[in-house]
């Protein structure tokens, strides 16, 4: 008898991965393609599909494939688009009706959300938020982005944009952020957020320190995690302020949706208990006393590589569970 | 034939108010009690028992009743308690077991929530919010009360404390709270909290100002709003300041939930565009783009009254119409 299995594509600025995923998140066949070799939208699908269907022609004799989920930046549920995303070549900044391009090719299920959502979702499915009804996922990469599950479901709001925390106000007249406001959350909690942070640092205080010999091109959040494990006090502090900020604006999110976990997953997370720690003293100083005690702040227990394209593939599986 | 009506009953900290309810939100009986001339809770239950058996007397040729629906300062709609209010003079700031207690007496569905969850169902149910499925009430009385109504659902969160925006910190080492701590939204956008800006605006300023005649204990916030439409500049300088700290938060609960609309409701409400005006600018300058020029916020729609009793009936409605 033939298994079901679906699709999961995770679409980011560099790099398309995908995969066969069955129900018990086994990975039967994955695949890869440059997303940013065309600014063609339809070179690129012309791309991915074939690479799609030579995965599928390997495993169709003992899968039956039910749906294909995809995460990528500005994914829109709602409306099955990826919205004025600024880091996809080929979407010039406009609206790209994916799910409608991609259903000429594959008469299936197909659904698109944004990365954090596809995160969440795998976190529900497949990770430490199994059984879980009410829960808030944060990615700390490039930009902070969330996932919030209210009510066992992701909340997409009334746009589908739902979930923006990377962009509540976290300083008035604070710095500037790319989607053309001040003081974003996301412009001091990711990681260039850091990076910024430790430049106010170097500028504010005197210690030496091993970031003095970084301009801010060559400066990641990775050297930054390596200062600090070698006690850098600079690097220290820069993690201590990004957390107290994350910390304050998490109680905000508890004050709206109440969850009984945060979660915390991509590259700044990695830095374990240099962010965890003092999120986690900022979080419950700045909580309701309602809330106190009771809410963890976790690492994602998503194994690192796979997360986007399990995620994706979660999208479909949700799906299949409601109708079934 | 007989009709299907339900009992809503409204907690306030002086008077109790409940009224029987058809599905057309028709009051067929209704009556008060005090809440506060005990401070004890089976004294004070006995009493609104009796009121209530008398008006269903009334109306039970004609009528079934079909549950209880209670909206109680700190209602937690998941447990069926009042928890730590304050302003009840028969809790002692502990947990009161309300539904249990009232169950003993009436063997029917019975839930109670908070006064701003109420009103977002009674919203949903009888006024502006009809056929929406995602939007936020805010109440803006002694305190500032949140109802957040997300995927058709009213959000209770894990521990049934969703919606306290009214304790998000919209200062940094702000003003003092009731809970506790500094800088919650509400102590600046409420009755009281517009109060206190008055009083740090006639220490800031030297314009005359009627205002400069109350003592603190007697300034209202109806008293600073007749000074505004008198065109006084320390009043109109107050809602400028309450609307502007709102619109940046509303903002930021948007960036969580992604609503079709925002509803204010409540005494401070009251004040119409002198609140609503520089509330929205604020709002729209603070929003991310996606959400620009898309979420009205608009006044509450429900009639000013009865609102609090056929939030609470909505709740047993809204359980009727799940289970049929």
């Amino acid at each position: 008898m033939k298994k079901d299995a679906v699709i999961g594509i995770d679409i980011g600025a560099t790099f398309t991965k995908f995969a066969v995923i069955d129900r018990m998140a086994n990975v039967l066949a994955e695949g890869v393609i440059p997303t940013d070799h065309t600014d063609d939208v339809n070179e690129y699908l012309k791309d991915l599909t074939q690479s799609v269907d030579e995965k599928i022609k390997k495993v169709e004799d003992h899968t039956v494939i039910k749906g294909i989920g995809i995460g990528a930046p500005n994914g829109n549920y709602k409306n099955g688009c990826i919205e004025f995303a600024a880091n996809l070549k080929w979407t010039h900044g406009k609206v790209i009706h994916l799910v409608q391009l991609l259903r000429k090719h594959y008469p299936m299920p197909i659904a698109v959300t944004n990365d954090a959502n596809a995160a969440a979702l795998g976190e529900m499915i497949y990770g430490g938020a199994k059984g879980m009804k009410d829960f808030i996922l944060i990615t700390l990469g490039t930009g902070l982005g969330s996932g919030l599950v209210a009510n066992g479901e992701l909340l997409y709001g009334h746009d589908g944009f739902a979930g923006e925390i990377g962009h509540v106000r976290a300083k008035d007249n604070g710095r500037v952020c790319a989607c053309g406001r001040r003081g974003c959350l996301e412009t001091y909690v990711s990681a260039p957020g850091i990076k910024r942070t430790v430049f106010e640092l170097l500028a504010e205080y005197i210690e030496p320190s091993e970031l003095r010999g970084y301009s801010f091109g060559d400066l990641t959040s990775e050297i930054i995690y390596h200062a600090a494990t070698r006690g850098d006090s600079i690097a220290l502090k820069a993690f201590e302020v990004t957390g107290e900020i994350l910390g304050v604006k998490l109680a905000d999110a508890v004050a709206h949706t109440s969850p009984e976990c945060i979660f915390l997953f991509g590259g700044l997370a990695k830095a374990g208990d240099y962010i965890l720690k003092p999120t986690r003293e900022s979080f419950e100083k700045s909580l309701l006393k309602n809330y106190q005690g009771k809410i963890p702040i976790v690492l994602s227990s998503l194994p690192e590589g796979n997360v986007a394209v399990l995620g994706a593939s979660a999208l479909i599986w949700q799906e299949i569970n409601i109708a079934g």
